[in-house]
């Protein structure tokens, strides 16, 4: 699989563009756990990712983290960019949840390409926007949503992405996902257990009513 | 004071493009508390602010309300056209705070540049990128920061933005601006008196120390 198949303007592009963007861009495969943007202390240009899963999020003075959005096959990682970008200006953190594999568009080339083609810098601004739709998703939550919906929620989607319905998942990892404390988790969770909706062993978490679950993220 | 004067990257467009901006460009003026757009339901396409004040915010489904950004003098309100923006999936209203003039480019035309000008794409990438910066910042400031530190952030605020130290706004208002209740902010203020740094009165909040207020908002 090539990375015209990957980057949905590809044919829309000039073919100058196409071998620029060809010539330039480099495959990359990076274990679980790596560190791929860190504010504008790393600076590696546009991400289109092939395989895995990225999790984009903010963390506090104090270390806390909340999940901003996760990055999936066919997705394009953006912000990897941002020192290229000068409007935007605040620092995110994107690490790989999953051995993910990517092309790296490189900034200067992202710049050589927004500066010339209009669709390209079109595009971008899609990229943008869907971005900024989940941003102001997730604000709506912790703005509206009471913590009980907002786990629920979680739980449901990490079984979707995961395709199982028994998580292998930490407390303190749901906490950094919410934006919460773990002992906020667990007491939530021990109640989602009381009203058996879940089953709580050893490092896992297991949806035994989904259709409850669904009903309180729902509600 | 003619559009060209207020819009930054005119002298970027083609001969053309500018007779086609100036040509559906309309002026208009509106007073204090028009709602100028919610959600998909208006669309009036790109503001470009003359002289005034808008807001921008979110609102629940139970009618609380969250301050999202404010624009002001040479701003330009981009969301206003969200309904030709297809991959912005969120609702905002958009009310004038004071009276408003300013230049409405239609949605149609808005379109039309944007599929076809280069630097007008770019800007439209910049604009958002900076909205997204705005509410960047709110996001941190809910997530990590206490309540007393958003109001005194808010109050000094407010003060620059009236250029007085006398704020005419009820508490209610304060409350819809940081997605609050009123109850809160009340007793919050009356903290803030009595720990000297404001003053209360009917319908006025005085700050009486505002370098105290500062050391609050900043630690």
């Amino acid at each position: 699989m090539a990375l015209s198949e990957y980057f949905p303007i590809y044919d829309k592009l000039t073919k100058q563009e196409q071998e620029l963007l060809c010539n330039h861009a480099t495959k990359r495969t990076v274990p679980a756990g790596t560190l791929l943007h860190n504010g504008d202390a790393t600076c590696m240009g546009i991400l289109v990712i092939r395989e895995g899963q990225l999790r984009a999020f903010l963390t506090s003075d104090e270390g806390r983290e909340i999940t901003l959005y996760r990055l999936f096959a066919r997705d394009i990682c953006l912000f990897s960019a941002s020192c290229v970008m000068n409007s935007i200006q605040f620092e995110i953190t994107i690490t790989a949840e999953k051995e993910t594999e990517f092309w790296i568009i490189p900034p200067y080339i992202y710049k050589n390409l927004t500066d010339n083609s209009l669709a390209f810098s079109n595009y971008t601004n899609q990229i943008m926007a869907t971005r900024f739709t989940d941003i102001m998703w997730l604000m709506e939550q912790i703005q509206w949503k009471s913590f009980d919906k907002r786990l629920a929620h979680f739980l449901l989607e990490e079984c979707a992405i995961e395709g199982t319905s028994v998580l292998k998942i930490t407390h303190e990892k749901i906490a950094a996902h919410l934006g919460s404390a773990r002992e906020v988790v667990t007491r939530m969770l021990k109640y989602f257990q009381a009203e058996g909706m879940v089953q709580l062993t050893r490092g896992a978490i297991e949806i035994v009513n989904e259709e409850k679950l669904e009903q309180l993220a729902d509600a």
